[in-house]
């Protein structure tokens, strides 16, 4: 008999008691023994739920009872949760969690708990969802050296972007809808600012190239400034906006992680990624790109993966199997306003005169068709890349000149 | 030290043993301990190669070394390659292979070999090339009752298909091209009738329900039938046709497994992978439905996934961790002609009498307009799904009646 117990009985917390509870059989089989939630911890009751004689309030019920091999973290965020998540390692229980931002900044602590006390410390779910990438990264790829990842890692905010590009809805229509439909939280500014990416793209890069990276360290830009117009530009050059999390190892071998609003070439292959699906692709030297996409949140797909962790520390050979990484490395990050993009410039006003001024600063522009955007707008985009320091500082002296800047985006 | 012997130094073999060379510092880091390849065993020499003094030719001299940890099987087919796994297992070693015949035909026999030995074998590679497919589906997907797999499985004729769709060639003219390449075989036929496909399809279905399913026992179709007239309906009809394995647990509990060419609408996930790309989607009761792509073969791409798995061998807790599948079971497959599908049925000379002939068979048809196919073409669809032995018998009829019935089609 395998005893699990659950901390957070909320959407994914509740999901994975489902998941257990009603595949007992099928898990029985797949693990060798009986497997059952025994204890779930919440500071709520639910007296209507099926399983309301499974919770206590008491986290030190967990904690002291031999019997529970294996804790799901379902609390979220990094204070209660991770003191709860190290009592449990410190305890001699396997962990198993969906909680990026606890994975994302204090990963390489609780790795090295589990390690002490012979148990893991697993975060399937914390990337994607139920798409399996994790483990696929960690052990599929093991042979590659990996050399860049890029996702669609918010589902809120594809959600969105895919409504303005599908629907024209403006961002805050985009934004209310996908409110109603419990696709956004009543404050979607994790999702919307990209902090919720940043903490996924965090976890993706520090498996990659095996150090900790974390999301304070990160260059990130929401979508809350692409505007209607920007989609149709991006329409206009064959390409989609998408928000995404980029991790890159250059040619210098320093490391880029990014989190913004990219223009992607409608044939690539995160373009047509829509709605509430991410979509990760991992370049690595043997296997050149693979491709990894399916439901990045929800109930069930989250517990999906949480579970797969379960059933994995449950099973025969498991304390030695450790995927993890190792401290941070200082540094080893690169210089944002040092890398090199190509750019589109959105300027807003008297068009004629803004475009003469961002093409006696630019050199040469490629100027874009604005019809059916407003005569108020124009933009161009640069021919060549250029570092982003200096897009920002031929930004700052257009602004100074007088010209409306009313956004600029980077080309995948 | 961790030796590692391979076995065949063709695209496959001469990958592995590339990937293995160039990469020792990282696997050092990586499962702990320096890993080489000490023998290549090929009825060839090498004389210009840089592993020349790695060959040999006896497969003794692999057997008999009690160095060697793991030996990679890079052979193919069911002779050699067989008899050389079992008495590689029998030995005590770990055994990693890329032989997609040998798994799919005697999968359960090898499984347990390695069992009773206390070593592993292990066939990541045997499917899609570097996509990293059936350790997710075995582990990260664990907590899912899987439902169906479908996949474009095999990159010879997904490359002959989106030629003959995105650039008007026939048939011939898109093998002949694909041969120019690489991309096909001078005997083209184990991709061309879908036999390759099969094998993959029965080894994803064997790991989803968990019991051996022989190839033999599969329907397969291949493109062979597939005309220029079809891609040009198919466009009509808002599809494009795709070769596709399927693995599917039908709702009496029995597994329907089938290899063809199926009409895929547009914007499905699997319709815009193209070129000699691989698909995969894999639907289970809790993720829904998550989607792996990438290259399907090539000699790095497919080195990746094996030397992935030479890794994995290597790390400790190992005997232990397990994929496989039981044998198989008899009275599971769902008879085929029961199975229901949606049908387009193209005809060809005198397109009246066809239609009208077709009409009075099936009670009710849709014809499909047939601008810019010929005049002697003409098609419709059947509007709801039919039992394929249903379908048969009255094309047969249509037939005995006179009319030519060019093809027919699925509809996924």
């Amino acid at each position: 008999m395998a005893a699990i117990a659950v901390l957070g009985f909320g959407t994914v917390g509740s999901g994975v008691v489902d998941v257990i509870e009603t595949h007992r059989e099928l898990f029985a089989q797949r693990v060798g023994a009986p497997v059952y939630v025994k204890t779930v911890v919440d500071v709520r009751d639910f007296p209507d739920s099926p399983y309301a004689g499974k919770i206590v309030h008491d986290f030190a019920a967990v904690e002291d009872d031999p019997e529970i091999v294996t804790v799901v973290e379902a609390i979220g965020g990094r204070r209660i949760a991770r003191d709860f998540t190290r009592r449990a390692l410190a305890a001699g229980k396997n962990v198993v969690t969906s909680n990026k931002e606890l994975v994302a900044y204090h990963g390489t602590e609780l790795f090295a708990l589990a390690r002490e006390h012979g148990v893991r410390y697993l975060f399937e779910a914390s990337v994607g969802g139920g798409i399996p990438i994790i483990r696929p990264m960690a052990q599929c790829l093991a042979a590659n050296e990996i050399t860049e990842v890029t996702g669609i890692l918010n589902g809120t905010t594809n959600y969105i972007l895919t409504r303005m590009i599908n629907a024209s809805l403006s961002f805050d229509e985009a934004l209310k809808e996908a409110q109603a439909l419990g696709y956004a939280e009543a404050d979607p500014s994790a999702d919307v600012l990209g902090h919720d990416a940043c903490r996924k793209i965090c976890i993706l890069a520090s498996l990659a190239f095996g150090a900790q990276i974390s999301p304070d360290d990160v260059r990130i830009e929401g979508i809350d400034r692409v505007a209607a117009e920007d989609i149709a530009l991006a329409d206009t050059l064959g390409c989609r906006i998408k928000l995404l999390g980029r991790a890159q190892k250059l040619d210098d071998g320093t490391l880029y992680i990014s989190v913004a609003p990219f223009l992607i070439p409608d044939g690539a292959p995160l373009a047509r990624i829509d709605g509430v699906f991410n979509g990760i692709t991992v370049r690595g030297d043997s296997v050149d790109e693979v491709l990894f996409c399916g439901r990045g949140a929800g109930k069930y797909p989250t517990a999906s993966a949480v579970v797969a962790d379960v059933l994995d520390t449950l099973r025969p050979g498991n304390a030695e199997r450790r995927i993890e990484w190792g401290p941070a490395l200082p540094g080893r990050l690169a210089d944002c306003r040092q890398v090199s993009h190509r750019y589109l410039v959105r300027v807003h006003g008297d068009v004629k005169v803004a475009l003469e001024a961002a093409e006696k600063l630019f050199g040469y522009i490629d100027v874009v068709p604005c019809d059916g955007v407003s005569i108020f707008d124009g933009a161009f985009t640069t021919p060549a890349p250029i570092p982003e320091g200096l897009l920002l500082a031929r930004v700052e002296k257009m602004r100074a000149a007088g010209v409306t800047v009313a956004n600029h985006l980077m080309f995948l």
